[in-house]
């Protein structure tokens, strides 16, 4: 059951404020504008009925921990925060925004804000960062599953991934938290590279050694209950950068209190701090590329999407929730990755 | 220090044959042809005095314990005993083949056999393989250094890697013993991938899914003793492959003789499988490039050997053994690595 959703949960944009504990809690780049939390004029009403409260269904975050759920509200508002004027509404369909199997045990939310086609100048809108004139953004994804166990407990997966388009060639940013129990933790937090590595080390440099990525590893790897991670699935590793922070905390011995002590005191502000990274050095980076490497960006970053959904999805979501709606949310899923 | 040569270090083939314990202890593909261990009637005696002694030399392993000294001679003569009428002398010059600091408290050796322009069928060679009439072989090389520390104990490193040439997409080896102290190992072991494994999983499937190389990693994670161990470059992580085996074992509670059993019951075995299956998937297995690939090799492979040059030895060696000789090592090594 390892790594049910990985990548493939993500917070849709356009969310109320977090909660004042959390916002005072992590901050994130505080040299940034405030941000624009209304809608645009171009932009449906974020309660409009045709999104069926999906969103608000999907920030509820309903079945995980205050700390945790506190960390994902955060983490979506900061990305919001900065990327709205560059995004369109989530125009998924109700039922794959929220699903759920027959025997009402299992749950999730699925929320994509795909990028405007155009830049927000063009369209005439205002401007979260003053100067980004191009949309680099290709669409966030967020998610939660909820799935009651037959021992009695319950798995929570919460999840946020961004993507840029071809038109750069920085990397995306995910995170994702997977509890089996609420004193365990399966954490990935990572900024996936979106090219060979080895081949490039001038964008290692630039992106994983300059930003200092691997101290934010070390800090969490320095937490007496954790471990390092290993995903069962090989492609899933060859797709995260060597600073990926991808950790299994377990807490029995301190108990539910440890375990939020650390969401919250090591986990949330590192994640806030990663998350600050990709939206100053990725999302608002200045680094684009030119007509020869898009379509390599293209081809590289079809075929880790499509191997993703294949991986985190093909055999775990029928099995959780049937064929039917299995079917349905994938084929929504296959959508929003072409 | 840690991973003062990673890469660098790599017996030269052409060895006498391993100690008897050994030679029972780890077997390698048992379905292969016996060892051709005579020197063929093209390639210069073994103990030819222009080799300085080197090859005698660097096979002692002379400042490692013997179940350690064991493990890498019986991973050289495996090699050899494949690979040697592919293989060229080698012809480094004595001064490199051993060199030592001013005060003699740091030592080394460094062995490369290149492999042949030609293959062994067309220099009319006897075919230690029947059937393999392209030769794959870039170079093998191996190497020790030991290292007296100022606190009394000594750092000794052992290795032995293979790279393969263009003609060829397949894996290399490599194998990299770090001994801070006698109840101390760092344990690099892998067949780092020639290819961007996130754009080819049909790679990734060849040779390391259908090879099960994790179960091997499972294998030594499972040592209760053992713990991943993280390089401290960057550029070393993105080189090796997903299934890489990169541990650190103490054995300080168990002593000396828990480690001297850890070599010999869990990672001389595991060793010797991994290096099984290079021989077999890799040097001999039958995956040949296209022209429009070799570009693409030829590139790569040269950017990771010049990258691992300056990683592990540009600071290292002139630190250890001053610059002058570490000028004419360095000079050597990237004569070998073009």
């Amino acid at each position: 059951m390892a790594v049910v959703a990985s990548h493939f949960l993500l917070p849709p944009l356009c969310l109320p404020p977090p909660s004042s504990r959390t916002a005072s809690h992590y901050s994130v780049s505080p040299k940034r504008p405030p941000p624009i939390m209304a809608a645009s004029s171009s932009s449906p009403s974020l309660t409009d009925p045709q999104y069926g409260g999906g969103r608000s269904r999907f920030m509820e975050f309903p079945h995980v921990s205050a700390p945790h759920r506190d960390l994902m509200v955060e983490l979506v508002s900061a990305v919001e925060a900065r990327l709205d004027s560059y995004l369109l509404p989530c125009t998924l369909p109700p039922d794959v925004q929220y699903y759920e199997n027959q025997s009402g045990t299992a749950q999730a939310t699925l929320h994509v804000r795909s990028g405007h086609d155009s830049s927000p100048e063009q369209l005439g809108m205002e401007l979260s960062e003053p100067g980004s004139t191009l949309n680099k953004i290709d669409f966030v994804l967020g998610s939660w599953i909820h799935c009651q166990l037959p021992s009695g407990g319950a798995l929570n997966i919460t999840s946020l991934s961004t993507y840029l388009n071809p038109s750069t060639d920085a990397p995306n940013f995910l995170i994702e938290l997977i509890r089996s129990s609420p004193t365990s933790l399966v954490l990935i937090l990572d900024l996936p590279p979106r090219k060979d590595l080895a081949l490039h080390p001038d964008y290692l440099q630039t992106f994983y050694e300059d930003t200092k990525l691997e101290s934010r590893r070390q800090l969490l790897e320095k937490i007496p209950e954790s471990q390092p991670y290993f995903s069962s699935s090989l492609y899933i590793r060859c797709i995260v950068s060597p600073t990926a922070i991808m950790t299994r905390i377990e807490t029995e011995a301190g108990g539910v209190e440890r375990m939020e002590e650390i969401l919250q005191s090591h986990v949330g502000p590192v994640a806030m701090e990663v998350l600050g990274i990709w939206l100053d050095q990725c999302a608002f980076g200045e680094r684009e590329v030119g007509d020869s490497e898009i379509s390599y960006l293209e081809k590289r970053d079809r075929l880790i999407r499509s191997k993703t959904i294949e991986i985190d999805l093909g055999s775990s979501l029928p099995r959780l929730f049937g064929p039917e709606t299995a079917g349905r949310v994938l084929e929504a899923m296959r959508g929003v990755f072409k």
